[in-house]
């Protein structure tokens, strides 16, 4: 039987829209001899429409559109594959969250029966347990027959929790062995599972283990496409029943995949690069790009500072939206050096980006002069601090601003995760703007990207951006490793805080300096003021800022 | 018996300091006569811990310090009353998530018994399924037989599923119902219950009702002070078995109460205003007191703009943290009236809180200077707009942060809830700050307050600042009535598209101007990006922006 996998970029919120793009891709499956077609979970909302789906309205009308969209596949393609269509669904039940998160089965014009997602990941950027009830597992409940088949239909999460597969299960149901039990022929599955770097080799690893495991072939469909934080990287894929993979569609891209679900033979296998830097590379121009546009804007501003976090800002950005979409604006003070100026105009003549140059030098004069007094009266006999480093870079941050609202076009804030993590960056300065493209990049992962851009792109960012010493030029001579452990040290000691939960201790015990993860520790909770006001930006590790980092902000430091 | 509640305020993720805290209580209370005593839930981390959760280090801490809690409180009160205490406690049974929100049994200096929340909740500003396993309720496993008596033990939401009180019930088991099918004579509740405006009233009906409908008395201890964006209002209280409600704790204050569990006399019931404006007037001043205390802040500064919300932010401040330690700014434009000067000169005369006045025209002539080209050259033709309003609010942005990061004082945000649902705020402007007294009140109520401090504290606030139309100032005779419509009418739209979760045409069809209900949607949509930069602010409301408010960014509008 020929599954097709429907992989579209879905809008959260624009049902309509989304049912027309689940239509498009429907007809091309279908004209490509596919019997059965699967979309990403929630597809007729887009993942994650987060408490939209609070409003009991918009739920509705997404189900009504479901039985909207099975009559006219139906009436245009009567004889036509069954269509499994990823909505939520209203819980009448009376008791419980007012939401399931369903998979319905359109065929003959109908929705033909919902199966309800049972794993409801409340994890990480998850949230599912404060919209949905879970799903039963009785037996039987999870599967549909089809032109002679069983089908054990499971929603993304459902698929997580095979028992010889984790170590640490979740939950205590597995919906995978249910329909097994049930006497399933074959996997379905509707997801939308965010991209982060390495999770693609996971993903693969785990859904060929329960493949064999099961002797079943599964047809998995994942969603493509930036929403906010998260980058979807589509990759839907059918595995035989062996745990081979048999066909895998585009990454990072729409694409409907068609192909023999009951087979052994490999089919379409397009080449797919798991490095990092190309990983990274294609999740954050399609972040970008799909932010832009999912807003209404055509057009980015940033700033270019000389360094190497603007420098790969702006190459993505040329790329996201075309370089006659960019401007990239210069702000020497008198602390900047000439280098940074001549290697941002080199960018930027590389880009083939626009660019404008205003000096701050009068507004921190401005600044100085306005606040002398108040200086003096409130803070008698300090000296110039931190303070005036701020003035600067807000300074900075106003200008971006200004240009933003006065052209239209959206300001790329260019700091990276090393930096966000320890606060060394000026809120409502360098944090300023709508959409943070490399805020999940440690500093080292900055510098590979700019390496493989350059391989790429015919080395767009000059040599001297990659080669200087990192610093902020907030004063005259400043170093980042005047304040800051080297970057190799601090991204090694953020990964093991961020990534694995790891306390001081528990880091200090593995061989690094204890002053030293000690203070990285404290500046880390010391930013998250920082943090809280910082603009989403795209999420490419395990674990980021942004929705999945919940930390208090009035509280003692952990232990 | 006599029960001892410790309404202690913890300090989020200070497991040491809240031990103490506990063990005072403890001592004031066994010297009071107390037979048994409870502390709120989690008291030993503080809630909500959020991600510090994470950590197993963190969980493991908090444990360890219950055991070490159990041995003192014995070593000094060796015949004293058990202490039941809310603590996180490690799931080792290698399923499902790694923690119980646990209140342990304490006697002769061990933790006797552990009982496990069963209902967790997962809505609103509640994540605990991000972090917990329920915990059963088999037949016994929340009860605890002490000195002859025995007790059925809840955690908060654990009391909040009667399915005689509740339409509409959220989890398919009742605790109390268990407990009271395992015997139970008396019911025991810790609990971290926020304030919000009406809550107190229904929370002492629904546990009258369950109490009359058990027959059995319930002795209710909950958490006080602020955590970031929550307020917790105490009020700690002993309900008898007929639904009398026997004795409460102070609102908003740290307190030990000691009352007779099993009797049906009224014992202490101190007077507690429960109008609007006096419960939001002690939440704001609870809240921002323990928001500057807890992260570190003797000082306060805010910008004094003439109009009611800073004038509200600047009284509120001035009772938090005494006048001596609030400094606020006069930040003049040309397009400031003289009154507006004057007013707030005059406010804080009486408010007796210093003031620095910086006149911003020679500032805005600089932007106006540095970007002069550039306007021109990438918006030829385009006039003042909203950008040069922009600049204005963030000139005054980058002055009190300087002032603030050179005096060390807090800056406090003055902005009202009706502006931060509408976009009426400029981000990096008059939205910069650390902490947003007032963003959950609506304009209105911002009123409402304003009058209620002035009977309180004998008309601080000048008459004219209550009296005059508000404008942002930001253009000559601007009026807030320019942009939006009237505040009343606001106000009704936002708590029916907010509260209630009503969708434009179910708000038009209770007969609002369906074009006014349409902008205002609009607005509340387009207005995202601010408040997902916005300062954290104080929970006043049913339902607040913050971490409450979870919408998606890049999406089309609600239908």
């Amino acid at each position: 039987m020929r599954i097709g996998l429907l992989q579209i970029n879905p809008m959260v919120g624009d049902i309509a829209g989304n049912a027309a793009r689940v239509e498009a891709a429907y007809d091309r499956a279908v004209a490509a001899g596919a019997e059965l077609c699967l979309t990403p979970e929630l597809a007729l909302t887009g993942y994650p429409p987060r408490d939209m789906l609070l409003y009991a309205g918009f739920a509705v009308a997404a189900r009504a559109e479901a039985d909207a969209l099975a009559l006219r596949v139906f009436k245009r393609h009567s004889s036509g594959p069954a269509l499994v269509v990823g909505c939520p669904e209203p819980n009448t039940s009376g008791q419980g969250k007012n939401l399931f998160n369903a998979a319905l089965w359109c065929q003959d014009g109908l929705v033909r029966k919902s199966v309800r997602k049972a794993l409801l990941p409340t994890y990480d950027v998850f949230d599912e347990a404060r919209y949905f009830e879970p799903g039963r597992t009785e037996p039987g409940s999870g599967v549909v027959d089809y032109r002679g088949r069983r089908f054990g239909v499971t929603i993304c999460e459902d698929l997580w929790n095979d028992k010889d597969y984790w170590p640490h299960r979740l939950y205590p149901v597995d919906p995978v062995e249910a329909a097994a039990a049930a006497g399933a022929d074959a996997l379905l599955n509707l997801s939308a599972s965010p991209f982060s770097l390495r999770k693609q080799a996971l993903r693969q690893d785990m859904l060929a283990a329960i493949c064999k495991k099961r002797g079943l072939p599964l047809a998995y469909c994942n969603q493509v496409g930036g929403n906010d934080e998260l980058v979807f990287d589509g990759r839907g894929a059918v595995f035989g029943a062996n745990g081979a993979l048999l066909a895998r569609a585009e990454g990072f891209a729409e694409d409907v995949l068609v192909a023999e679900l009951f087979g052994d033979e490999p089919q379409a296998l397009p080449a797919d690069d798991l490095s990092a830097p190309a990983e990274t590379f294609r999740a954050l121009v399609l972040g970008t790009r799909d932010y832009l546009a999912k807003c209404g804007f055509k057009k980015a501003l940033l700033g270019l500072s000389g360094g190497i976090d603007s420098a790969v800002v702006a190459a993505v950005a040329a790329e996201a939206i075309g370089p006659e979409n960019v401007c990239c604006v210069l702000m020497p003070s008198p602390w900047s050096s000439r280098g940074s100026v001549d290697d941002s105009l080199k960018l930027a003549r590389n880009l083939g980006v626009k660019t404008r140059t205003i000096s701050i030098g009068p507004l921190m004069r401005g600044f100085e002069d306005a606040l002398a007094d108040s200086f003096a009266e409130l803070a008698p006999g300090r000296g110039p601090d931190i303070t005036e480093e701020n003035i600067q870079s807000r300074i900075r941050g106003n200008l971006l601003m200004a240009l933003s609202n006065k052209t239209g076009a959206l300001l790329l804030t260019t700091g990276n995760k090393s930096e966000l993590a320890v606060g060394y960056c000026t809120i409502y300065g360098d944090m300023s703007g709508g959409f943070a493209v490399i805020s999940d990049l440690p500093k080292t992962q900055v510098y590979a990207l700019a390496r493989h851009i350059n391989l790429l792109r015919g080395g767009v960012i000059p040599q001297a951006i990659i080669d200087k010493a990192p610093s902020a030029e907030l004063r005259p001579d400043q170093k980042d490793e005047d304040s800051l452990p080297p970057y190799e040290v601090l991204d090694a000691i953020l990964a093991l805080h961020m990534e694995k939960q790891q306390t001081a201790a528990e880091i200090a015990a593995q061989g690094f300096d204890p002053a030293v993860v000690a203070r990285v520790c404290r500046l880390v909770k010391g930013a998250e003021f920082k943090r809280r006001q910082a603009a989403p930006g795209i999420k490419v590790a395990w674990r980021s800022f942004g929705s999945g980092w919940r930390m208090p902000l009035a509280a003692a430091p952990l232990p």
